[in-house]
């Protein structure tokens, strides 16, 4: 968590515990229960803590109005031997998201590499969870998603239209932890904007500007402008196309059509999502391969750095070492979270998480 | 042209004749010196002026070096439905990418999506010239790149260890202009700091820093500093899975094996490139999908701007205009661009371009 409070550490294992029986007493079937619960703890794990539990009291909310499925039909609505286009039923995005990923992993060991796109999903975790699914096959995964809310006009425009369409890459590595990107198409995540506000710290310019188009660094009046895009119209660009191949390909929501999933319980997001397995053994010997990756990794860790700069991080390397941390010593959890988690405990009349 | 000086138009067919007569006089077969010019005089017709005919004599130089290849024999190494690896035999990049490409969607059009990975290729003019090839088969395509000189050090860094791997997409629409993003991942392309060397401006902050991590913003001076990735880290991410996909998983340079293509004229640059071809019809009906395109870029040019804003514009639409322009006005060429093509032509015994 960002916020500076008091925080006990809890084992995942209780973690995805108390998740699992959430999900089951809302009426989750237990295999998809099970399946959610592991994705969201290792969210947590992995330190993408705004991703994981936390947003259990949210989709519990979603849930009962109605506005989740929690026994979707989820089918393959298109195929062919590189591609499938599956229809999530409005189901829970981790468990739409694990059937497309398992799918494209299947696919891509027949034809050298596979996409699977996802439509009528919602709301899935950190993009890296998936992007990571395909590594334990020697395989690469890419992942793409329309966001749950529009926070990014185009560029010189002052209506949200877009989202911070993440895209996340997972390229295995030998002797190395896997390089993972996982990045929103913003200079900063909305979320850190929020923990800047809740401590009453100003933003550095450049994550966000006003209507006029002028640096805004007042958390506090978020409200009144934008995120900005990495690399200005570059990032626009991005934002833009990653929503295409996301969500307008697979006749998912784009672009006016968001759902925003923070102030509307009810309403079917229609999340679209889309994962690329490529199977290194196509191209040739995959340790050769992770051999190249890891002499790289070598190459720009062991390179000549700025001053006062300690190390030179590949993406992903902070995530690997936080879920050893996490692993050994707990996750985390702030006192404001357990008392949400607390009050979700008891109405749901589970076991409370200790 | 980026520089302030008298320019002439010339016609795109004189363009494309001129080339293919170099490339010919050099000894490059008839079919390959049509393909290469074409693209050659295609990258200038959209703008991409520092992709053209501007390189003619360096190519020139390199092919009279014994760096390229010019009766490559360009093989499939390695084919499933989906994907396939090539290898160019050192051949000009123009003519490895456009077999790849062909291959792309040729696999494309029965995988429903292929991914052709490319070695031993070399530079091949803008990515978007590769990624728009797709389109008119009604499919998506997406082309990545290993640049041909590093410029980019990781995050934290002095050592450039990355060039400005570019990604480009192509979306087609059905009444506007295909949706096209052609991006370097650093903020500024080093051509544009050249530009403004050659202009006596100084830079913006933000598109360069020195060794010590602060701004440089004196073009003179680029040779002490490096361009910034956009969005910080994120880029330098972007740059890195960039270079990873197009060049280490095809076994081409990648990292400190890049050969710096601007002085070395004799090494191969085993350059690798990788060309995605989505079908659209296997997802569904495409021109369903290209009236979804069609209203979202009517969204967001319509939508409210920013005070001092003229419009809101969409990736490619700019070079859709060039094009345009060009193609009825001609292509300028500089005086200065001139003096070189007519030393070229002198030196091969060909005509002047005229």
């Amino acid at each position: 968590m960002t916020m500076n409070e008091a925080s006990a550490r809890v084992g995942v294992d209780r973690l995805r515990g108390f998740i699992r029986a959430a999900l089951c007493r809302l009426g989750m079937p237990d295999d998809d229960a099970s399946t959610a619960a592991a994705l969201m703890a290792e969210a947590d794990l992995q330190g993408s803590d705004g991703h994981g539990i936390i947003r259990m009291p949210q989709y519990a909310r979603r849930s009962r109005a109605g506005g989740l499925n929690l026994h979707p039909a989820i089918r393959v609505l298109q195929e062919r031997p590189g591609m499938a286009l599956i229809d999530g039923d409005n189901g829970m995005g981790h468990v739409v998201m694990t059937r497309a990923a398992e799918l494209a992993i299947a696919k891509a060991r027949v034809a050298g590499m596979a996409w699977v796109g996802v439509r009528m999903s919602n709301h899935a975790g950190p993009a890296s969870l998936y992007a990571r699914k395909p590594l334990v096959h020697d395989m690469i995964g890419l992942y793409f998603a329309v966001g749950n809310a529009n926070h990014l006009p185009p560029w010189g425009g002052i209506e949200t239209l877009l989202s911070t369409n993440p895209i996340a890459v997972a390229i295995p590595a030998r002797r190395n932890t896997p390089i993972v990107l996982d990045m929103a198409t913003t200079v900063a995540a909305y979320g850190k904007v929020k923990a800047k506000a809740q401590r009453g710290e100003m933003m550095p310019e450049g994550w966000m500007i006003d209507r006029q188009g002028n640096a805004l660094t007042d958390p506090r009046r978020a409200d009144e402008g934008f995120l900005l895009p990495i690399g200005g119209y570059k990032g626009y660009g991005l934002a833009l196309i990653v929503g295409l191949l996301a969500g307008t390909l697979n006749d998912a929501a784009m672009g006016k059509n968001v759902i925003d999933f923070n102030r509307d319980d009810t309403s079917a997001t229609n999340t679209g999502q889309a994962i690329v397995a490529i199977d290194i053994a196509a191209f040739g010997d995959p340790d050769a391969f992770k051999d190249r990756v890891d002499n790289l990794i070598d190459d720009l860790r062991g390179s000549r750095r700025m001053p006062n700069v300690d190390r030179i991080w590949l993406p992903g390397e902070q995530s690997s070492a936080r879920r050893l941390e996490n692993s050994k010593a707990g996750i985390p959890i702030p006192a404001s979270l357990r008392q949400n988690l607390d009050a979700l405990a008891d109405d749901l009349r589970i076991e409370r998480l200790n």
